[in-house]
């Protein structure tokens, strides 16, 4: 017998905050014999690409590319890019992914000021908008999307308030993206940085990001050439300055992106593959039509959970479409529901981080994850384990709670 | 008509020091439907993973992941965790990767000394060990592989120097990996660092690599628990000391791999199943039959080239067997020989940089790509642009000349 068997995973619902399933067309994308990275056909696949991240940005940024990395290589990319030591980066923080930023940040030498916002809320523009003119940060650092607590930060006014005060304000929108409205340039975001895992329905390993002409001008200054391509008589920047990353510097991705392809990594082809196919389905879908998907199976799964009689954790004015957050019922067990949901289910859902672990299940309707089928799958399955435990229920429910959204909306 | 068509990538003859052909088997793989990244069928595939990587780098070190993201990745992942600002590191350069050592090294803080040979030779061993013990560094740094010039360095008495001094010794060993030997543990090498797109004839985007319990002390004193995972009472550690980036944090990395799979990035699913398939190919192989066959290959081609009439670049007795450098003969444009052969023949070769550029060819003979009806194409095409572009070659020899070399490997 092998020591190592034939790959062969099981078919899998899930239904996590994200890594989701993938596309079959995205799967099928990988598949394909991979181009040389200067071959003009991979080249015009890359700028095909970068043409297609704009409108899910929507942006006329001419710098939208992915980061070859999972989505917090893209967070560290920007961030590294643009901080210099002693900067000052104000953090408003309502979950885990907040921290991340900070944690970043702080590794990158900022001056970090930080406000915490109660898990299951999001800030009050107003409240951030003056912290921004008492703290007078160069860079505001912000999560659109927290899977953690399953929120989401309206961003617009706090966008509008940093250009106007000019600073540079950078979104994490790592699980929004493809999946709810994220309006880079409408909104004033100098940076973004989107996921592929989630909403776009491609493997986890790539991470989108895009940045305006106020972000290049401030990297351009720490930009240095690498060491054996320079010419052996060019100057030195100071150390000082420069961005404290290869893999991660904007300033020579950028050029590797660009008309020039100055040499700099490998670019990872069957992601690439992946990202562009996956980019190419959510076109055809249209962004539009793309949202309201989501926001219909968010009402079914969210109708479903209430029906059954389980409770939905936090704030709904700020209700994060794309992840519903239930509070585990007084006595049972939320890891044992999640492992008997995958072992007799074969459904993944997820459990929280921090505080709020042991406490709420997160359940996604995320990209091609986010579709009837699953919906009403989980809603079931979750019923009967419930039963199951011995924990009570309004048998039933669930499942045809749902079903009435799902008739209402194909009514209307 | 669709403005963003079907993929439908050109199908590639690629014989450049890579990325190159993706085995059919690990295309395959990436086709298959994910899994939650803490499914523990998923998991289990990550242990299999780590197990096939050890046997890979001839290693009994516990610590063998590959980082997500490309071949660099790997690099500044393992220097960032290890150099501290200030450390002494110390260089020996013989083409451009070791410049680019050197780049993450200072944007690291690192104090570097550099030692540089002539480009197409290597080091003899005497003079880096005389450095090492001239300088005292704590690390010292180095390619194994040099694809730039298509140079090998032996390694095996710098690394025992390095062993008895006291001195952390680094491996990048992109280019090497999986086609000629590299014996970590044999060798003293406290870190190697692989890459997938070479021998390994996965696509780029992960960069597997091992380390030993000296490099984890080392790391362990600079590790800091990320801020949203981390107890509120904990005490923080100075940012003086902590590895200055969350994405390549090898303290942090290695408890995502370990049993107590602590929350970090979310794996790169599809690209962990090509490097599987990819390794279980390799150990199917078996590495001795692997790298003879690459020594086969290459001692084809080259005296194909040769039969041609060509030059090869560089001294023999350091030739990198998985890449062949032919010099470009006289008032020929090398560039437009390439862009012949990608057209015509759907063939790829490479140039090569700085001061090489234009003076050679690159031709790799790696992993999937290391393969007779390669080697004979690569050679019957390359004479035919050369005579098209009026150069003299001797006609019909090259391949009659690899041909001999396939009938007497053949007869043995």
């Amino acid at each position: 017998m092998k020591k190592y068997k034939d790959l062969s995973p099981s078919p899998r619902t899930i239904m996590t905050p994200g890594p989701v399933e993938v596309d079959p067309r995205v799967l099928r994308a990988m598949s394909y014999p991979i181009l040389g990275q200067f071959d003009p056909e991979f080249t015009g696949l890359m700028n095909e690409t970068m043409g297609m991240l704009r409108e899910l940005f929507q942006t006329e940024n001419e710098w939208a590319f992915p980061i070859d990395g999972t989505s917090r290589s893209g967070l560290e990319a920007v961030l590294t890019s643009v901080i210099e030591p002693g900067m000052k980066v104000l953090i408003p923080i309502y979950g885990r992914f907040g921290h991340l930023l900070a944690e970043i940040s702080e590794r990158c030498g900022a001056d970090i000021v930080t406000l915490e916002q109660e898990w299951g809320k999001v800030f009050d523009p107003e409240e951030v908008i003056g912290a921004i003119k008492r703290e007078q940060p160069a860079v505001v650092a912000m999560v659109h999307g927290e899977t953690s607590t399953g929120r989401i930060q309206p961003l617009a006014e706090i966008g509008r308030a940093c250009r106007e005060l000019d600073v540079l304000f950078v979104v994490d929108a790592v699980a929004t993206i493809g999946g709810v409205p994220v309006e880079t340039d409408n909104w004033c975001i100098d940076a973004v940085i989107g996921g592929t895992q989630k909403c776009l329905s491609v493997p986890s390993g790539m991470a989108p990001i895009t940045y305006n002409s106020r972000i290049e001008q401030h990297i351009m200054q720490r930009k240095r050439i690498e060491r054996g391509l320079r010419d052996p008589g060019e100057p030195l920047l100071e150390l000082g300055r420069t961005i404290r990353s290869n893999y991660f510097d904007l300033s020579q991705l950028q050029d590797y992106w660009s008309a020039a392809r100055l040499n700099h990594h490998t670019e990872a082809t069957s992601m690439l593959y992946a990202l562009r196919e996956g980019l190419r389905i959510l076109l055809e879908e249209g962004l539009e039509a793309r949202f309201a998907r989501h926001l219909l199976h968010e009402r079914a799964l969210a109708s479903g959970i209430e029906g059954m009689g389980l409770e939905l954790y936090g704030d709904p004015a700020c209700k994060l479409p794309v992840v519903t957050c239930v509070a585990i019922p007084d006595g049972v067990d939320g890891e044992a529901v999640r492992a008997m949901l995958l072992e007799q289910f074969s459904i993944e859902i997820a459990s929280s981080f921090g505080v709020l672990k042991g406490k709420i299940w997160r359940i996604g309707t995320m990209g091609y994850s986010c579709r009837k089928q699953n919906v009403l799958q989980v809603l079931g399955a979750l019923e009967a384990v419930l039963t199951y435990c011995g924990s009570s229920v309004n048998k039933g429910a669930a499942v045809q709670a749902a079903l009435v959204v799902y008739r209402e909306a194909e009514a209307t």
